[in-house]
């Protein structure tokens, strides 16, 4: 097989930021992909309808046939009105930080049990919206993950009806929690099933391989890499596509993030290639996340892929890419079917 | 207590690179410390007794009261005539590196267990070098070092003679090898008493704080911190210290090795104080490594410290020293025994 079409390639989490960066990188995101999940932990964070609508609407006004679907930054205020309002306007996705756990996470949630916020999940719960949770408490980084169980449990049981997604799943031990409860659900990165904690600090340690959850053991890969070989069809796709200028990255308080979006469906077709797994490539890129999310009137896109190693994306100033792993797929078209 | 002294300082493992990056850090292992041992690992490895000579006699031209224990640098094809040599010149450590384990390691030894190899080490055992190791291998970073253990058993039990230091030991799982075999020795650094990789990639990821091998678990970190603070008798102190140019720690390849020897002295009272086991500094800090490799004629040297915020050491131009926890003694003087 040299050629390889998909339909509706969806990324369910994705990072675009704002101003001169979101104009330079999105493209390499709103081209192939019908539509994103977009983060909202922005420098000042999308608390309310109104500024996630003009996110959405700038993002709309620089691409085409895209659709970005703005996540609400959940905090303990947040109204009972602001939430019905965001609903009226077709939002429909609440993020979810632990205070401090990432990047412009220091206006995130500081206790997520508390009675004000299980009022507030309870409102969402029957408002029909979809919880979307950095899943990591404050404990040794590789059991941040793990130690978020017990909350995951008890959300999980108290709002049977709220689906709740574990955000860029990282822990081999996530896996039976998400199959225990019907309403749980999870995202997963190209990186956490194409690389571990060797990769950023076995050999040299490089910057741009550092993220939030931490890449863990060549075991956890594994396990999250059969996740996506077999399109699990409680698991989405979502990038985690975080960029950062390199002068953020090249210092010694680097941030957290990796930047993937250029090459995404090339590293994804190179990797399921080499899995024998191509044939799940559609459900893991679109069909889960149609399913999981209960997406409706998406832009159509048929992507089609040729083997042959990409061009080497030409990135906007200041920014850099990791290579992860030979890449041997190239996007070869996008028709937008507009009708 | 507002003063403490310490006799003798000893550090057992120590990076001082070559040139002018020699002459800038220098003076700050060379003053308060009465003997350190130097590793060989320059960007041409000190592979030859004339080699080992004549850094030895640079390191002593620019110091005055400190002896360099120097290192030679274990490689597959040193000769028995190399060995005789070294050892009738008062060289008595070699250093072991496992091929590309580490930084300057690319001649390191590829099979330890070679039959080349073990006649070495029975010719090493014969004239009474100690052998060093670098004891990781190339698997997992977070296991590396436990991965070793069967290497490190055969060694043990084959040259029941030739002492063995397990150098930067990092892993819990060591201390009990450490203990089964009466030939096995350990040094230990600050870095991975007072540190783990949650201080490395925990919040923003710290350059400066990465090394080889790599910081682990809090666990690890505190049964470690438990063998510094009872002065377990078969370990010594070595800093490790290892300074790299900030332009090797600020890149997309940064090189492993965390510069601490500015403020060894004041970091380790601070943190034995702290745990209230400042009566065990002593052993750790000189009296094991005396012992362990049985060293005779050094420097006497009398260092007193007093309860006070150290000064910001002053470092050269290029380097930078990460701190690593609040400092509450001060190096007030130094006193040279020269009778």
């Amino acid at each position: 097989m040299d050629k390889i079409t998909l339909q509706d390639p969806l990324d369910m989490h994705l990072h675009l930021r704002e101003g001169a960066l979101l104009k330079a990188i999105l493209p390499f995101s709103a081209r192939p992909f019908s539509t994103a999940v977009v983060m909202p932990n922005l420098t000042i964070p999308i608390t309310t309808t109104k500024q996630a609508l003009d996110y959405k609407a700038e993002i709309e006004s620089l691409s085409a046939h895209f659709k970005p679907l703005v996540a609400l930054y959940l905090h303990e205020k947040l109204s009972s009105q602001e939430l019905e309002q965001a609903k009226a306007a077709g939002l429909f996705l609440l993020k979810l930080y632990p205070k401090n756990a990432t990047t412009n996470s220091d206006q995130g949630v500081d206790n997520i049990l508390s009675p004000q916020m299980l009022k507030i999940l309870e409102i969402a719960q029957n408002l029909g919206f979809i919880l979307c949770i950095h899943a990591e408490d404050h404990g040794f980084v590789l059991d941040r993950e793990y130690n978020f169980h017990p909350i995951l449990t008890t959300l999980a049981q108290e709002f049977p009806r709220l689906k709740i997604i574990i955000e860029h799943i990282s822990d081999t031990r996530s896996i039976s929690l998400l199959e225990r409860y019907p309403n749980l659900y999870a995202t997963l990165t190209l990186h956490h099933i194409a690389l571990n904690l060797d990769h950023l600090a076995g050999g040299a340690l490089n910057p741009h391989l550092f993220c939030k959850p931490l890449l863990k053991t060549p075991k956890d890969q594994q396990a999250l890499l059969n996740l996506a070989l077999n399109a699990h069809p409680k698991v989405a796709f979502g990038s985690d596509s975080a960029p950062h200028l390199i002068a953020y990255k090249h210092t010694h308080t680097c941030s957290a993030g990796i930047f993937s979006a250029p090459l995404l469906l090339s590293a994804l077709c190179s990797l399921f290639e080499k899995h024998n797994a191509l044939d799940k490539l559609q459900s893991f890129i679109s069909q889960n996340a149609m399913r999981i999310y209960a997406l409706k009137d998406i832009p159509h896109k048929t992507i089609t892929l040729i083997k042959k190693p990409p061009n080497p994306p030409k990135l906007p100033d200041g920014l850099y890419m990791p290579q992860i792993f030979p890449l041997h797929w190239s996007v070869d078209a996008i028709c937008s079917h507009l009708l």
